[in-house]
């Protein structure tokens, strides 16, 4: 399995300039705007972005400077596996958030639900599809026990 | 903003041998099952997930040749912006799928709701998170036109 060689589409301008301001997930600050700026060749690639309600970007946690294999989420003091947590600290340091399309200006695509730090450098950007991207049932392990009683997650 | 270098984290084994053969979406097509065998060292960062219904993989489309800025979905005939469809002819290839968490056994982790090819090199698993992962009111562009009346989507 031999490396693979990826190149930033653009910058995420949050203002979240670090981790500590940030909120767990941006779904709980739905106020806050964030956008990012593609390069300018990428911009035909927005086109009809705009008939979604949200987007799926998916970005390169570049603060973190380690992996680890098992970790400790923001939630709790208990270690949970890499792959069942969404910590920035996991192999190939891959993010991906769920935002609300506010607006496309050119090259850049406004959003708010941001959980994302100033900076981050952006892989891709995906259209979140209902038929695709939503299931029913959903049992989300170790956490659900962490948002019993908020009414998050009641849908 | 400089190129990234990340490494596959394992390999999907899958029923889906060409591209041909496939689902647009593997949750139209629940019963098949595949799994993904991840390097050994990363057998302990599966801890966890098998209390979670779904999980989200992030993967590379290896068999994509060509990246597009504007490109045809499966669905139809209209061009979209690469950034509002879901093909892998996009900037850095990245794949992104929801599927269903069958069981883990050692370094495996067995799933259905497949819709990736055979040999898919592998760099990220994450819990699907009912809590971050999901919304309400969601609006789909100019997919939503190709499942009215057919009951999918209907949350």
């Amino acid at each position: 399995m031999k490396k693979i060689t990826i190149y930033p589409i653009g910058l995420v301008h949050s203002p979240y300039k670090q981790i500590k301001d940030m909120p767990i997930q941006g779904k709980f600050k739905p106020g806050v705007k964030a956008w990012i700026g593609l390069k300018r060749e990428y911009s035909p690639g927005l086109k009809d972005l705009e008939g979604f309600s949200h987007a799926i970007i998916i970005y390169y946690f570049h603060k973190s400077e380690k992996t680890e294999i098992e970790g400790k989420p923001f939630l709790e003091n208990n270690k949970h596996g890499i792959f069942a947590i969404r910590s920035p600290h996991r192999p190939n340091h891959i993010g991906l958030s769920v935002v609300k399309v506010e607006r496309i200006e050119d090259n850049k695509l406004h959003f708010s639900e941001v959980d994302v730090l100033d900076g981050t450098p952006v892989l891709d950007i995906k259209p979140y599809v209902k038929q695709f991207d939503v299931r029913d049932n959903i049992i989300s392990g170790w956490l659900d026990k962490h948002f019993q009683n908020t009414g998050i997650g009641v849908n």
